[in-house]
């Protein structure tokens, strides 16, 4: 087992990452404030891991909310849901969430916490590859809009992130490599080092080999809570972890929440964002072939869609958070593991890279 | 006009008290981060006031909302609303929200500033009595929930609070007198000297001289600040400004929603706090009486409604926020303008409370 301190002051918090975590009832028990626990899941983590999780909360007064599996479930109704479910059972001010599932579980958990009496304690589970190097670090928190993803939400830090790598054996392997897509961005925007680690691991990581799996998401978490460490509330900063994410939102949005994985559009996303830093020079032609490469080793796509047009990303990307009173600033590499928010990129070359497609 | 400077470290903000001031935009333009202004207030307020604080930001792109009046759209429906508004304007991170009305248009502006892209900016001009002295400090924001008041919200600071004493010449009576019930409360948890003031001074208040009103405004402010800076995320000291409100709430739910004003729930709630205080020898029989005249003075019922029975207080109670692990905690006064939380309380006398009526 590894341990992670992500370290907010008051707010601080521990990640442990390993396998057969959840039967670890040390690493929870002394993290819950009151008595009462209410775990949120969904259908399909639900049937595989709740009665588990259950176990791990004995001698607390333990609820459970089931919602329904999907991004398209990921808004203010489903959030109700949780609310319901708390109401109901008359959680009080000292309860603690516990979000056993994905990204959108971990989500949608975290602002139901957030807002829950204006605010309660909660306990991250992951369950899949990108909830585990994506959502354990930053408090990000909410749910999507009809017209944008998250764009209603708080940042609310956990009390504890619970990561055991054996519910990795139940996921999908496209959703392996969809997480897969977070952990080689951390590379692409802050180490040229774990891009090269990454590059000849890669195989064993899609093999779910628990030690390359351990050390891949640490690194990942460790990545993202320095940036996010240095910049807690993304004035700055942590906008690089958005690299690849503005194309890829587009890329989302354009074809409908839940048909591309998140993943896959930021893999594109990703491979749209190396080849404008390309055009600009910032990196080389190899660099460019030899990182588009490793997003495909992943198993992930490098090209946008094929019906989406420079036109559909013009348009789709200016409702983006991105736009800073109408200037679109893009997250872009200025050498390989080092990666800058910037409004300074030629528009005729956004163009090129928007009209490039697989033909 | 009176100034008063709420000091919360970087979140610390100015409010502004008196005549006119809907046409200071001295006090305003400084505090806007931005070129965008979404401004959020109802059918019954609008007509009245919106053009002329369209005016007060004349030179930013103003945009507005208009929802439905009353406490039964405070929920996360009518949230929405104010959401769809802001992306259908394609409002930036960088926006500022305006909430023009009374409390519940701040509070769901306020909750809507919290959440929208994980929040930003907004700026209070409240337009009743009760939203004046009681919104204008302590970030409290939120939305009800069909099982019980203010259980979905956050915690979100205001840059500037604008109050304009001569928006209340177009408000009801009857929430003149509701909003006397917090000025009220202030001085019965926190100032003696100021209940004595109050007593001297109620015809002038119910009769809306503009001096007494900025007064009674102000040290309402004042000393709901005072407590505020004690314990800003109301862990202990803040609760003591729930004063008459854990009753008052039983009755609001009882009643449903808006047929007792917020203001006048909370009058039979203090009563019946100060009856609870007087059973347990805490204030004394005269200091009782003259504080349920003073309630009676303000316009307010110091009776819950006769069909409530104690066995409906003692359910309705129970999913209160004061409910903390299966005890029930009650604001009681320990004398004359000095308050306490407290679990100490002797239950056949909550019960005589909860028994007395008006027969």
């Amino acid at each position: 087992m590894k341990e992670l301190y992500v370290d907010l002051g008051e707010r601080g918090y521990p990640i442990y990452i390993g396998q057969d975590l959840l039967a670890r009832r040390d690493l929870v028990v002394s993290k819950i404030a009151g008595k009462q626990v209410m775990i949120v899941t969904n259908t399909t983590v639900g049937p595989l891991y709740l009665e588990k999780v259950k176990a791990l909360f004995q001698g607390f007064d333990v609820d459970t909310v089931v919602l329904p599996d999907g991004e398209q479930y990921k808004n203010l109704d489903t959030l109700n849901l949780i609310f319901d479910a708390l109401l109901a059972a008359k959680h009080s001010r000292k309860t603690t969430l516990v979000a056993l599932g994905g990204g959108v579980i971990g989500d949608m958990t975290g602002f139901a916490a957030a807002c829950y009496q204006r605010g309660v304690d909660f306990i991250q589970i992951p369950t899949t590859l990108l909830s585990q190097v994506d959502s354990s670090v930053g408090g990000k928190t909410g749910v999507n809009h009809a017209r944008g993803k998250n764009m209603i939400g708080a940042f609310h830090q956990p009390k504890l992130v619970l990561i055991d790598t054996n519910t990795l054996n139940t996921l999908p392997q496209r959703e392996i490599s969809a997480g897969l897509a977070e952990v080689v961005k951390y590379g692409f925007i802050r180490s040229p080092a774990f891009l090269t680690w990454l590059n000849d691991e890669m195989g064993a990581l899609r093999d779910l080999d628990p030690g390359a799996l351990t050390h891949a998401i640490y690194t990942s978490c460790q990545c993202k809570a320095s940036v996010v460490a240095e910049d807690e509330k993304e004035a700055d900063v942590r906008a690089i972890l958005n690299f690849g994410h503005t194309f890829g939102h587009a890329i989302e949005t354009f074809m409908g929440y839940g048909n591309w994985l998140h993943g896959e559009a930021v893999g594109a996303g990703m491979a749209m964002a190396l080849d404008l830093s390309m055009r600009h020079g910032w990196i080389s032609l190899p660099e460019y072939e030899w990182s588009v490469d490793l997003i495909r080793k992943a198993g992930l796509p490098v090209f946008p869609p094929e019906e989406m047009t420079p036109e559909h990303f013009i348009e789709l990307m200016s409702v983006d958070k991105k736009v800073l009173d109408g200037s679109l600033r893009l997250v872009l590499l200025m050498s390989l593991g080092f990666a800058e928010v910037t409004g300074k990129f030629n528009s005729d070359l956004l163009q090129q890279t928007l009209g490039k497609s697989d033909n």
